[in-house]
């Protein structure tokens, strides 16, 4: 690995030259940039705990295809072992940083792809795979991270790619040339794409025929010409802005991973980085594998986020001085509860992982997707238990300025402590803390990342081999065995 | 009514000087600072409404004192026609600011100030009812804003007032004169302070003879020498105080009600604004009443809100592409339900109203706690399907600076647009509403306001008539009465 | 009233000649079969309470037509105060009965029927409305009880019932003579049919041209000629049948109300009781008026229900020696809770009720379908905490023979006590009423009697007002006015 | 393994004589009465999937005690893919029978005792462990169906075993002679016991000194001299007893495992069948460990009967005509969904299994009672979700003998067929299967097998790592370190 600790990681971030824009002005350095350093923070400690001894098993990996050590982050999947490492890795820099550490969607775009463009070649006899290797073996040595791009705009969402009155809501090709092609659209919700090296495009959904142009899978570097990112704004991003720390929450880490739209605008990429050009008959499956994958990870880094705040809210009880009340006894144990019930999923998708012909492994889709869907609602629930716990002053509380002033400064302090003997800074902190991980962004994102909740149903109603329960029923009330039509004919679940 | 409109009651906040830090700055004009004016601004709308013949029959009354004609906020429930009346005046104002107005918390504590002091009067001999009908004409004829100011800082809330090492982390009397008393202390979350004309002071819960001191109801304007208020933070204040519109999502209303802490530091008050002094006998019963007429209110603004961001998703929809969905319309449906749920109570509570011995009438104790818990619940829910439906674009949209920008600003344009002929701005503003709406701030003050879900707990219980509910039981199990002593003896509600 | 107390309703039945089925035999006399004896007694209930001095208030009302005294339960609602006053009855019959008294569904079928007749006669010039008038003052006068029969069997529900296979699976016209109409068919879940006097026959859906035969509304006798019943298993039936008191859990009542099928055979249904034939436009408006009156309804007698459970459930907690655990408390809380919100809807539907044309009173529509969707959600919960709360001890009981047995009746007492002094009998019977009230079919009947969860969806959505809704979020959102198309054009509520 | 199939494991029991009270009267032959023979074929699936190639490798195990192939539920957990192999085995079982197939608690009991007297020999020298290695061979040998006996009446639960009035409402030893102990007292909801042939006595609770006479852990044959059962009533059992089949809903099988208590009278047990005697300090350990697997497996049965109730109501959808229905979809999805939750925590417990000293595998206590809380809120769910679906019917269909009929026969068959050419037989036995699935003895077995709700939650609690979690947020709010006390101190989770 030529990048292995977490400063190393930021000195190659300034050897690049992406476009960035944010609040209407360009970002020369995400490292220092108040608004994308602490991103950048998070996903530093990727690269920091592959050299602590504690973390160095889960954080690392032996490349199969080059048995080199490498980052996890950066490996094919193997095992069942690989998958269940992975979940336990998330959960540990989901405590560490208490936001997202982004590196997830270029590490589950690598498995979805790899596993994919080996079944392109075998039905296509295309060449892609050795293509993708190459590529990947530079990642894997040079130990770069690589923000996943596969979430189009998408426009009216009642009409398909190729009916859309502007043909860019998707990415697509716009020139084949002998020795590329150039792409055009955007990618939107880029989580960590201002701190990458790499981008790897991916197609967002299942696409027909009409669509060829659109089923595209590349890679090309963040700075590549052509290429502009527009920061979003988060929740309480001018705290943040303005360094004014304590009212931050978090004062090393963002609220969520930094997202940003990322636009093409007639950018080329080298043959030798085109994975998929047009093979509409796979633009589904790596959506499948990508959304699965993404989707069993979501259990093990928000559980992470759910530990933290857990923490949080018994400190608070603690020097707040209601610790002891059964009710909130009751209401941290529904939070670890809660928690511990996605973490499940989590283990449970990757223990009953399975090998792709590629030999890559894949955790098991339902589970996955009734893991990200507990996400949706759990995450919500343990935020409002802790809003709960926290009390009324985490939306009322004066802000740094205030304890700092010298005319109500004093009054700050008597006013907002609690048991005797703990500095009021401590209240104020673990307050803010909470409400940077409860508000806003932070829920949003646990929300839609990975998918959006329907987007789970339909998978899971897919996956829920109907016609085999229907059989069980009939059996136990002793209906006999007909030739009847199946009533979901269409529920064919493509792997099992 | 000496303040009429909108504009008159601004005019008359500044005939004010109250002393009201932010952000370690003072705030000289609340209705022009940025931080402040968007409150004054909802605040307005109670005066505002008054005027106009639609609501005119609802935000009006007739005072029983004088016979005139007041604003419903300074007015003493007479009727459950009168309770009914709030509760639909509320929903209104809730539709029309998407926000808090701030002005039910000194109409609440008008209230239950009003039917307390009548009793004790009648049980002590002392007069504090007519020194307070004296004070409630002139706030009923000036048509004045009062902040009720309840919520003691708690300090060790493992300790009783009297026990905390710091004796001034509940309100009390610390010296008694022949013409008044002066007053230490200070009251937390004061909801529309910075803009109300009068303070109602009142203690924060159940008093003993050790706490007599603490056991104290008095009136005083809000620029008496020694208050100071602090404005607290809110989520994305910054935002507003940068009055960045577009991206504030409400332009004209606060994400709250704006609320501070209001310092005492030794305050005279005169004895005739003295509503009661030491008798502790009395002090669990304000609190009671104004608990249950405050959280009776909850479930009436907040249904207003609710309405706004149904209204506001379902247009996102609609601008989307997504409103034929039959997860949509689910979801939609759902938000409704629970809104209306909510709003059940409200109506309930008022429906079932009661005389007190003074003759204001008060709301169901049972069905106003039981309202006021499912908003800790429901509003939840409903924000959490909100942010299903708006899509994760919420929490990853660029800034309005972005759209104006010259290099970018067309990029904006042409990846957040929806069904064509939609603009841009359009899917942006009701994005930045669900925002604003959702998170956060919002949500907390949702949970706590009116008293912490706990609160309502008790009261629940307390006056669920647990021992009548056995008699039903062993009456249909066939079970003969016996002597037997009661399961839960210190039942016995108050009012019942 | 000519039937004035219980033991008289019981020998009016007597008077009677049904044919009614049960397990394959006939039942002659239904107050003492013991498989309708607990219905008989159930509706008795609702005679009895009318002569107690305590409820006659509430029982009795005032006929709009003769001015005569009159059960409440034959009254046409003229105001907002009987509305709440039938609410309050309700309730009450819950809470002496603990199951389904039956009565409210001919009630509300001659509301919904005098309050659409009259606008039928407007409309096409008929003269139902004196017709019906005919009949109403005879059931008022006599006190008789009417089974509203409204369900049809529907066979293939993807069909309409022109379009069913079988003409029958709705109950139809299939003769016109000149004294009258000849009808086929059936109606299904008829509770109390049984034990009642009348039958009062409305269609069960919003009918087209297509269906002009099935739009019929028309009363007839219980035993008319050609009428037969067939009476639906309940859950431990057998234990009621064979008199296995101990084990029934509540003696002398049902699980729910007694429910058949009603089928007619070629039934002639004289011209003087019929009052609607044919006019299909009509027959969603009777259906959308007798469902809100009756979803308002299980508002209230369930609440009755779940006092009871409530109450046995903290006896059980009391002989068990668990009362004073703080999970036992909260969860004791958490039962109230969702009773009283399920109560709050249906006072505020009747709270916020309005008169029709006919001057004949209705519900709140949004308000009712809502109170019926939660009883759908809230009653399930309220029985999985009794369950919760009772133990397991009520899924393994042994039977009062065993208990009575000379070889092991000293091991039943000695093994199954609880606290010291209490007789085993006193947890015996309270397990075995838990045990009634929170199975089978109690539980199912708390699910689609009134209609199923969707069908309140359905009216949740369409009365939400939702273009009203948009244009709240947009004026907050600051976004112009256009004329733009209706999201949701065909939500218009038909009486707002 | 001796007993090979269902049918010798019938005859088995033919050969035991146990003394077995129901409704007053002894049963001689357990199967072949229609009380208990449905509860013999359940558990009989045991033994017969161990023939069938599919399920071999699931239902067996070889035996690390003797190196033969042995039934899995003899089998003593080596490894983690034991215990995922155990997971997967009950789920099938589950679907096989839609029901309760009862050997868990003894293979449950034979885990916990075997990783238990093996530290209670390694701290007080004793050698129970060879003992019962004895006594284990031949259970694996001759592959008998043991019933775990672990809860104890309780008496008055806010009383100690030794504070009881009654000593005997916890087991206890009474005697010890030097050839054996005698023990007297009671187990109750022993679920199988009445069709097995040993029973292993295990405490119920941790113990102190006090209650050195209940800490006792031995084994004896079902039919051992002062050894009396009585078995409960379920929902519905008259339709078993009475053999009417179609009502039934699950001909061949009960509605859940068959439960009685089982009284030992003054019961000798020989000193070689004694494993704990007296060692209070592990009577804790073997409940947590015996809790722990047994709650780890409610995840896998309950989901295997889920998956029944999702097909059941799936097909009665589709011979309703209501499966294209978005909300039965919808509905569907949930109901997967929620079961696969449920599922996911079984496999992960096991895919995080850990060795204990004596080389037993345990599941991780956390992932574990996490399961079964979840257990006791998702099958009540899924269960209203099924009864939702089914619609009213199910709780107002007339009785097989109604169909039999001959005069009302033809009436039953017309009014409740669904689809056309689907006999009105599939419909009544689907609805009847789901009513037994769904309602009384079947849901309360759920809640409190393996323990009540709360008993799961003081163990998440406990097993939460507060402390641990406190420091996570402390770090990432930058609060420093100090020396403080722990909030919860008494929070060492045993074996972590």
């Amino acid at each position: 690995m030529k990048i292995k600790t977490g400063s190393e990681y930021m000195s190659s971030l300034q050897a690049t030259n992406p476009v960035i824009y944010y609040k209407g002005e360009k970002i020369e350095d995400v490292t220092v940039h108040p608004a994308t350093a602490p991103h950048v923070r998070a996903a530093a400690m990727t690269y920091a705990l592959a050299s602590q001894d504690e973390y160095h098993d889960l954080a690392t990996a032996t490349s199969h295809l080059t048995g080199r050590e490498i980052s996890r982050f950066t490996h094919v999947h193997q095992n069942v072992e690989d998958l269940i490492k992975k979940v336990k890795l998330l959960r540990v820099l989901g405590q560490k940083t208490g936001t997202c550490f982004q590196r997830c969607v270029g590490f589950d775009g690598i498995n979805a792809t790899y596993a994919t463009v080996y079944e392109i070649d075998k039905k296509h006899g295309t060449n892609y795979l050795e293509r993708f290797k190459k590529w990947l073996i530079r990642i894997q040595d040079e130990n770069l991270m690589v923000v996943g791009a596969m979430t189009d705009p998408k426009g009216d969402r009642s009409k398909s790619p190729a009916d859309q009155p502007d043909p860019d809501q998707y990415v697509h090709v716009v020139e084949r040339r002998d020795d590329g092609i150039v792409i055009r659209g955007a990618k939107v919700h880029m989580t960590g794409a201002v701190n990458s090296h790499e981008i790897l495009v991916m197609p967002t959904a299942a696409m027909n025929e009409a669509s060829k142009d659109y089923a595209v899978i590349c890679s090309l570097p963040i700075d590549a010409p052509g290429v502009t990112m527009i920061f979003g704004r988060q929740a309480n991003d001018s705290r943040r802005d303005l360094q004014e720390n304590l009212d931050v929450g978090k004062p090393s880490f963002g609220v969520v991973g930094g997202e940003a739209v990322l636009v093409f605008e007639d950018v080329f990429v080298p043959r030798e980085n085109v994975y998929m050009d047009g093979e509409t008959d796979f633009s589904g499956l790596i959506v499948h594998r990508f959304a699965a994958h993404h989707r069993a990870n979501y259990g093990a880094c928000k559980t992470g986020l759910m530990d933290v705040l857990t923490g949080a809210v018994t400190y608070l009880a603690q020097i707040q001085g209601t610790a002891k009340g059964s009710h909130v006894r009751d209401k941290v144990t529904e939070m670890i509860h809660l928690s511990e019930t996605l973490y499940s999923s989590s283990i449970a998708c990757s223990a009953e992982g399975v090998p792709t012909p590629s030999g890559a492994y894949m955790v098991d889709t339902m589970l996955a997707n009734v893991c990200k869907q507990n996400v949706t609602r759990f995450h919500f629930e343990v935020a409002r238990l802790a809003v709960d716990l926290a009390g009324g002053f985490i939306a009322t509380l004066p802000s740094e300025h205030d304890l700092r002033n010298e005319d109500v400064g004093h009054l700050v302090k008597k006013y907002f402590s609690g048991v005797e003997g703990i500095p009021v800074e401590d209240r104020m902190k673990i307050g803010r803390l909470i409400e940077a991980m409860t508000g806003g962004t932070a829920m949003v994102e646990s929300m839609h990342g990975a998918g959006s909740p329907q987007a789970q149903r339909i998978m899971i109603f897919r996956e829920g081999k109907l016609n085999e329960k229907i059989k069980l029923a009939k059996a136990l009330a002793g209906i006999p065995s007909r030739k009847e039509k199946e009533v979901y004919p269409q529920l064919i679940s493509r792997e099992k």
